[in-house]
């Protein structure tokens, strides 16, 4: 896949696995993400949303992050996984959020915009070969 | 979603994302996995293979892992993540890979298998509220 295919395929879909590093230790967590095109640049970036004082928010303190998406169809998957930085929008920037198919959610609470600028993205396809499946029972 | 609960999803499915360091670096990847339990100790791990010289077997050198494994039904997804210690085992522990569903797969490389001790395990629920399912097309 190219990257304008891998960009397609994150556009079809909406939730991804954000992994994230807070002091040495690896976190992953699912998000409900957006693809936010700007026109003007033709730069695309991911944009989520999560509550004031979520520990997401390390992601700031940390910003390397990597992301994946994948969609699996009978015995095959197919997997794009980017890496970026991640950043909280300013205020000034969160109308940007209003533009991409992010709206309401939870509004009742406060939350924060985190955009993701993808620096690689790639993808790949994988044969979840299932020749145990009659055995799946057989660790009981 | 307890303990019991999460390894019972776990045992249900078969592609989960891992997520390490390397370096400074997070990384995320689609992992074909199964779950080994050990009836005597009751103890409960991951195992999953991965080819020689893998990029994957970074994992030993950083052994701080993540793990995620989720389903969506409809506009419920339920996602369980668990964090521990990724190891290589040993040519003499290989064989425990083969009383699980983990079986064939790439028959024609030398593999290794990893082991995945979880040390923190939670499942939790979210909603895609989806109110933009019509917007989706917005950014084009």
């Amino acid at each position: 896949m190219d990257a304008a295919q891998c960009w397609e395929f994150l556009r079809g879909h909406e939730l991804g696995r954000l992994a994230y590093h807070l002091a040495d230790e690896v976190h992953i967590v699912p998000v409900n993400y957006a693809v936010h095109h700007e026109p003007a640049t033709d730069r695309r970036s991911l944009l989520f949303r999560t509550a004031e004082g979520s520990k997401l928010l390390g992601v700031v303190m940390n910003a390397d992050v990597a992301f994946e998406v994948d969609e699996v169809v009978g015995e095959h998957a197919t997997s794009v996984v980017l890496r970026g930085r991640a950043r909280r929008l300013e205020e000034d920037e969160e109308h940007r959020s209003e533009d991409v198919p992010l709206h309401p959610w939870v509004d009742t609470e406060k939350w924060n915009v985190v955009e993701i600028e993808v620096s690689e993205i790639s993808g790949r396809d994988l044969e979840l070969s299932r020749p145990w499946t009659h055995l799946v029972q057989r660790d009981d």
